[in-house]
């Protein structure tokens, strides 16, 4: 076997050992739910010893978007056992997300790592603007934003961690609708799928969070394991009606779209404008 | 305005109110539990009545993709104030997906309409195998799949409705590591990324949930509408290692993922082979 081949075998060796598409063990993230072994979880005992595995830390609040969260969990969860993904929040109450799904985070705020491996925050609207307001939720990104190794969104996400003073001046992506909103809080809003400044890794609207997530992956491990991942998740897409964009578009469904968003764009541009008032030694834009 | 424009403005205005990206209110869904609205769901009366809303029933079950199921609730979510998804399951306790996200069932199978929109079951591997040979799941799926407007699935979810006789002699697919074993029930097994047989859709692995939600979307409403759905969840992928699929990857890889389903896939074989045995008069191949 060949430099090559050994180091395929350790790739796949590894999301094996991960659970494949399920293949073998459900991932833990459950520590603070013993029901969780009643519902198939693994035994505690069969599970990796806790302090040497790397902490992904993925913020759930009410109503925030499902998918924003989900499919990069999934590629995550195929890192191998090395990492280990956690749902937080301010408690371990259930939260609805705005598609209507119940969530039950599986760490606290104050239980999770200080060094995390992967900070992570999704989209939303109504909720994703609560959440660019709440001392104690700016507080905690704040704090593990600036230990993590990479600090990282899906969609409207980038709007929480700009909030979080965590990508000032820096390049980042957002929902397409949500650009402007975005660069009110003094970020480079770039429109890519995928935008990488440093150790901030942003995706765009919902479903680049696959993207994203393989894009980290990639990072974390190697471009085959990536691509392992990409195979054993059948991500060859083949979108019903193919590309559909902003620019393709008819432009009078654009038109209807930016107009529904204009209230949430509104609010959060008044977020950022209350945040530069409050905070001028941190912005700097203050300083112009 | 034209006739072309009308039917845009109704697409579109229909996704508004079904919140957007998450723009305005949460589907609801959530009506056996109070504090749903704690959280910030809708006020109940602010929802729309429930009998005239067609009934989108989910399967969740321990141990299920979360991945496969959150995709498609997605797409769902945004057709529009006039259906409601479902999480189903035997009791509303918490199931643990095969990744570690805890769910919460919205529905129990009692309490599900008779005569749902469409009927979906999501995929798994060890947690798949337990419910295809429950009696209890079987049988639910079995009647709701009777009377159901469209029976769905993605990923080995196809394997849940083949042990419920939903797909005898159908064209049908599942993911690509488990087409044998959805053969092995009697199904045509295909090789596609959806495949639709009558009122019969599935998808393939995982991913391949958006690409069967969006198609169902444009059956359910039409092809405008499922395009302004694309446009909305930013639907135009793009895979950083391109395409990626068991023809075009590394052998070896193959090869090794191959070998890692082998258990499963025998263990699949081996419900299927008793269920032909239990069960002659339903099975065609009985008959040869």
């Amino acid at each position: 076997m060949n430099r090559r081949d050994a180091l395929h075998m350790t790739a796949l060796g590894a999301i094996a050992a991960a659970g494949g598409y399920g293949l073998g063990r459900p991932r833990a993230g459950n520590d603070n739910h013993p029901e969780a072994e009643a519902h198939g979880a693994p035994a505690r005992e069969a599970r990796l010893a806790g302090p040497d595995r790397a902490e992904i830390l993925m913020l759930v609040y009410p109503r925030f978007t499902a998918l924003d969260l989900v499919g990069p969990q999934h590629v995550f969860s195929l890192l191998g056992p090395e990492y280990r993904t956690r749902l937080v929040w301010k408690d371990t109450a259930e939260v609805i997300s705005d598609t209507g799904i119940p969530f039950r985070p599986t760490q606290t705020f104050d239980e999770t790592t200080e060094s995390p491996e992967v900070l992570f925050v999704p989209g939303g609207t109504d909720g994703t603007l609560a959440v660019m307001e709440d001392p104690e939720v700016l507080g905690f990104l704040a704090s593990r934003g600036a230990k993590a190794r990479y600090v990282t969104s899906v969609c409207t996400g980038s709007l929480v961690l700009a909030a979080a003073g965590l990508l000032l001046d820096r390049r980042a992506t957002t929902h397409w609708l949500a650009m402007e909103s975005l660069a009110s809080f003094g970020v480079q809003s770039v429109r890519e799928r995928v935008v990488i400044d440093g150790n901030r890794i942003t995706g765009a609207g919902v479903t680049a969070g696959i993207d994203f997530a393989v894009t980290l992956a990639a990072t974390l491990k190697d471009d085959a394991y990536a691509r392992g991942i990409q195979l054993m998740m059948e991500y060859d897409p083949a979108p019903p009606f193919g590309t559909v964009t902003p620019e393709s578009a008819d432009p009078k469904i654009v038109g209807m779209l930016r107009a529904m968003v204009v209230e949430f764009n509104r609010n959060v541009e008044a977020v950022a404008g209350r945040q530069a008032t409050a905070k001028p030694s941190v912005d700097p834009r203050a300083e112009d």
